[in-house]
């Protein structure tokens, strides 16, 4: 056999692969997520008996219901991630070393979630859910202000935009540490409230300082 | 430890990531198919008998024959999707939305695949097959129409164009659709209506605008 | 929130794309086979006996063998379907739909592979491996043909260097077919047979065309 | 339907692929480790009942560290084996053939991960998983000295410099032998002990030869 040597090209796209990297452990957390559903096995009845599968399916809204929640929760959070580092120019090592903690919250989002899907309205499965993203939002704000810190941006960014972006990644943070205590009396009530999230987007975006489009875009 | 930084190379390719999170779900949506197929623990019979474990493979025929429907409708659809997108000139942020919705009908997949794998003679579970396959059909049909309106084309389609792909697109939607109601009197029969898209196809084929060529190859 | 749009770099890489949708299949299918060991939940004594916990381990070893050999398996072909790969200068629509095929064959792998391991005494459990993998091996002799006839790879291959390579792809066919009715005496020697394959390369390799290296390197 | 003809881009990025492949089975492992805690389907008490939940979660506690013990290994490891590779200026077929050896114990990963989560007192889960980490080790030692063997470095490194990145990459193979006899008497010292690589790291840091900076940044 001939011996065969793969050269590098030139271009070093380190910055990509951390990039790539991320990407990926968000589509395999997603695409993990209909493994929690679980098919079932036996149904009570007849295994061609439609009623009885009707029943088994019903039996399985809960998970199906949560199944969705964590793929739109991850693929608009993978999306959001994707748009900050868009904005980014380059990634030193401690960049790499928050991704890996953040990364890991991501990756452990299918248990929270195949949880709420089995004890939806256990209070607890709710509040586990909501810490889990919670944790998953707060890092985002960590990996944030790192990048700030160590500029890491194409362009500095100004005090008012970075503290409006800054304010605005902590709104998901807000919604789900409030739904805590709601979950106690109405966890259904709990999960409700991490919609809160868009319409105090809607008003945050009021106070969006002029300038930002140029910066973050 | 010296300080390491990863330059970011000159290209921004936002639009080739939002391509690759697509693909990557589709490989790992087809690839996780095999969980549902299952590895018996036990065996009717003493672990080297041949006759035992060829029974047991026989049990998880329809089980086998879920995974390579599974893995071919994906893959195909996957290669379909790719074909639309190696279309398009850009992609906006309404167009990441829809694709997160479409890419979680494309990873709830497995879940009915599995159940038909199970229960292929229950109508309910043909029809779950046929429900989810008919949402990840329209949602292609949702993101074609949407490309359009935005103006996301290498170059603008004319009318003809347009309408005669649509209506490709929505070939699927149609025979899975019709595949229901036959579902409840002969479930394999509705199975086999799934095929109806392709001779559908070759009739559609023939009043195909002369310039699609140009715009959609 | 200010419109974004991402626009396509100049380059249209749907080469690269099928690529890089059979390397993640490879990937996640190699490193799914973890899933088919299985974590002990109890073991035949305390949770703290060392030697209760190493007798479950002893238990798992064919799994553990299995997993390796699967491993080993996966990895090379796939490294050897990547080196085809790099030979060729296009692929066209035919080449997609023949590597659905191959890929689903690709991705059943772990369902024999699991089989093996916990019944690799069963002669059906042998000859379901090879042929598994007689089927892949199989497509990539299809795959390789079809490149010919269609003329993909980048230079033009000689009838000798065509028929030499063709031959190399079907010597691991030859060891799995010619295992399988040692598999019903010996299931374990059969297992060893598909080791074959390298002895018959080496042999192989003395017929090997002067010009081959000039067009498959 | 008109034919297709993907072209291929002219630059043959094949390290790249190696890369890649490698940087996805990381991906994949690290995100599979959530498989391994495994929602309760019944806990001890009411569905809805926060107490019973509660204990369900003290009870997957043990699981739930070792999900995050093996992410944090594996999200290091594969940033260290990122960095390694950035080093190259190519690989040849012997880096392939070992990095495909090293992979499989990559992948393996989940399964003592899996264990230890659920005999984390138990001497014999701690050595299988210092064991595997150790095979995982050993071989980023294996091919680093292959790569300075083959010059795959982009500039040849000195002497003095490559003994002392081999010495570091030995350094959690040390720690990780160092724990075996400790598991016996203190399992839970010998997972402390897995931190120590990080002061060696710093002690052996002071003996850096000063050129490294210049070949491997």
């Amino acid at each position: 056999m001939p011996s065969t040597r793969y050269q590098r090209p030139s271009e070093r796209d380190d910055f990509g692969r951390v990039m790539s990297f991320t990407d990926a452990v968000f589509a395999i957390a997603m695409t993990l997520l209909v493994v929690e559903i679980g098919v079932p096995e036996t149904i009570g009845g007849a295994p061609d008996d439609p009623g009885a599968l009707l029943d088994a399916f019903a039996d399985k809204g809960p998970l199906i219901f949560a199944f969705f929640l964590g793929c739109y929760t991850i693929g608009f959070y993978g999306a959001a991630h994707h748009r900050f580092m868009s904005w980014l120019d380059a990634v030193d090592r401690g960049f790499v070393i928050l991704t890996v903690v953040y990364l890991a919250f991501v990756a452990l989002l299918p248990f929270p979630t195949g949880v709420l899907g089995e004890f939806g309205e256990n209070p607890v499965a709710v509040i586990a859910y909501a810490v889990n993203m919670g944790a998953v939002s707060s890092m985002e704000t960590v990996l944030f202000s790192h990048a700030r810190r160590r500029r890491l941006f194409r362009e500095e960014l100004p005090e008012d935009v970075y503290r409006w972006t800054l304010g605005s990644s902590l709104l998901p943070v807000v919604a789900f540490a409030l739904s805590i205590p709601v979950a106690f009396a109405l966890p259904w009530l709990a999960i409700a409230m991490w919609l809160l999230a868009l319409p105090l987007q809607l008003v945050w975006a009021r106070y969006r300082p002029a300038a930002t489009g140029r910066y973050l875009s």
